[in-house]
């Protein structure tokens, strides 16, 4: 057995496979300093906290989870359907966005097709593509955001797929409509385009892109939404992407059946009508995002305007270290290295005092 | 926009795949027939309820719901390691066992190999072997259980994966752990082994086979648990797979890095301490299965001696019509004609009440 070799029992795409780095976990920096205190800036978590009336809902839900949730997820669908204008068999539902965009790819692409995205852009688009074994092409942005020119111009004939993230993360650049609109009328129809808006509740609503109505004229575009920003529901996982309805029966025969659990189910239900809590949370977003683009100002640094939840500053070479220095003050922010952003550190709106706790940590760091 | 056919660009193993028939959800019957008072024994669900001291942990859980969950699961993964005497980097952590199932054929199994399962076996392995696009063996059962001799038989060298449901879903048979050994001593090391262990806690302790010591002597095995029946978790999605260490690397590369969610992560967690609550588990289930089999025994039909917490019992040519005519009465149960056993249902073991309108309706309907 000492010849027993399980990578090269890997399909090829996984062996070169780097995985996911999430945001370091509170508690994980708690182990490893014995400090108490920590602020995360990190993971473009909503800083409210759970809405109280998510709370409410699913303290109610707690005695019926011996049952397997509805694999269906009628109620939620039902309910975003009413929401966003948009029919119930449009609808595949996600343990997460993430899981909805890794399953547009399994179903769609194989190791002959091509995927195209920017530079810059959300890391689970090359992931998913290296994990199935296709080819990525990542098209070099232009002034941190999509270069849409020169994403049509990359499209072959093993296209399958374009990922376009807007607002995107970690850059927080953002595509107006109409330009957005302009590029999916010279998408040819057997490419796919799945426009990720998991940040778009933070937008002005003039600026949004009414992108569901879109999906009746472009029948190839998918728009995926998550719960897991502005409606502060990221613990839970919950996302899902609207479709031509031939699309959405594709990805629900791919889809597991019990992907998201009851309690997540029931969360993104509560959650859609809680408006207060969004508004709420687009408030200290814009509130938090003037507090830390002032301190950029004050101190000469530069960052990328961004219509997220997050202000990505450009620190300098030593953008690493810094993040090891502010960990040591008990900061965790978010270093994008692996984003070929080796100068900057993307910092997530907080709360105003946890907001100050960065700056004060950057100041005390002769920042 | 007329030619668009989503289905011409889907992969050739999705277009011909049929999701999964989940449990018929009791909301769903309450809906269509506008009654209460149903009782579904269809989806091997935990009939106790929730432990109550995983319920108390939840509800201590939640506030903290606007943060991502550990995405590596730490807490869960030390409990598991020390519960089940194995190393914490030999565990991959799923969103239920059936996301673990998937991830392993995806991490290793392309369309050029061969996946090798069971007639009857649980309908997720053909699933999962379908979506990829490899190709499915189902090797013929031996009185519904797995013939592990035609198994062997089965291997070519295109062979790259083998499920073993252990007991086995939907039929209740199980392989000793003599019979098991044999048979993993034959299994040439570049085949993997899934052995399903999802109903394991149902097996008298004396009969289960040490299958988390067998990883070491066998590293192409992968031993698969879930918190979904005797934990009573099923809402909340939480299973596990132990392998080899470098087996686990390859399957986090590729797995969702918030595959379980933070309530799924604490009630596992929670549940794995909870002893009282298996052993009730346990025992509930040992008087429900005898309650069953007496009932069998008493109107002369025939039933599949099972291990699991669920009896399949052979009713007939009509027992689609059987099925319905539950339905009506207000009782789920499961028909199973997707596994070639279209003259069986599957009744899952409910509290003595619920076996026994289960019992009633059947008489009712003259059965």
């Amino acid at each position: 057995m000492s010849s027993f070799n399980p990578e090269q029992l890997a399909n090829p795409g996984v062996r070169q496979l780097r995985p996911y780095q999430a945001g370091k976990p509170i508690t994980e920096l708690e182990r490893e300093l014995g400090i108490k205190n920590i602020v995360k800036l990190a993971s473009n978590e909503n800083p409210l906290g759970i809405s109280q009336k998510v709370k409410a809902a699913l303290a109610e839900e707690l005695n019926d989870l011996a049952r397997y949730p509805d694999a269906n997820g009628f109620y939620l669908k039902e309910k975003i359907a009413k929401k966003q204008g948009v029919e119930m068999n449009q609808i595949t539902l996600g343990n997460g966005s993430n899981d909805v965009l890794e399953l547009i790819a399994r179903t769609f692409v194989n190791d002959s097709h091509e995927v195209i995205f920017s530079q810059h852009a959300f890391v689970v688009y090359p992931i998913v593509t290296q994990a199935i074994g296709a080819t990525a092409v990542a098209v070099p942005a232009k002034q941190y955001g999509h270069d849409l020119d020169a994403m049509l111009a990359a499209i072959s004939d093993k296209t399958r797929l374009i990922f376009i993230a807007n607002p995107n993360n970690p850059t927080g650049t953002f595509l107006s409509a109409e330009a957005l609109h302009d590029f999916l009328k010279q998408v040819p129809d057997n490419v796919l385009v799945v426009l990720d808006e998991a940040y778009t509740e933070f937008v002005p609503v003039a600026e949004r892109s009414p992108s569901f109505a879109w999906v009746t004229e472009f029948p190839n575009l998918l728009v995926c939404r998550t719960f897991a920003k502005a409606y502060g529901l990221a613990g839970l996982r919950a996302g899902y992407t609207v479709s031509d309805a031939r699309i959405a029966d594709l990805l629900n025969r791919v889809r597991q059946p019990f992907n998201m659990n009851s309690l997540s189910l029931r969360a993104a239900e509560v959650a859609l009508d809680d408006d207060e809590y969004l508004q709420q949370s687009v408030a200290i977003n814009q509130a938090g995002m003037q507090q830390l683009v002032n301190f950029c100002e004050q101190r000469g640094l530069s960052y990328i305007p961004s219509y997220g939840n997050f202000l990505t500053i450009e620190v300098g070479d030593d953008a690493e270290q810094l993040y090891q220095e502010l960990l040591q003050q008990g900061v965790i922010v978010r270093p994008v290295t692996g984003y070929q952003l080796p100068r900057h550190l993307r910092v997530s709106i907080g709360l105003p005092a946890e907001n100050q706790a960065f700056i004060d940590a950057m100041v005390k760091l002769g920042r």
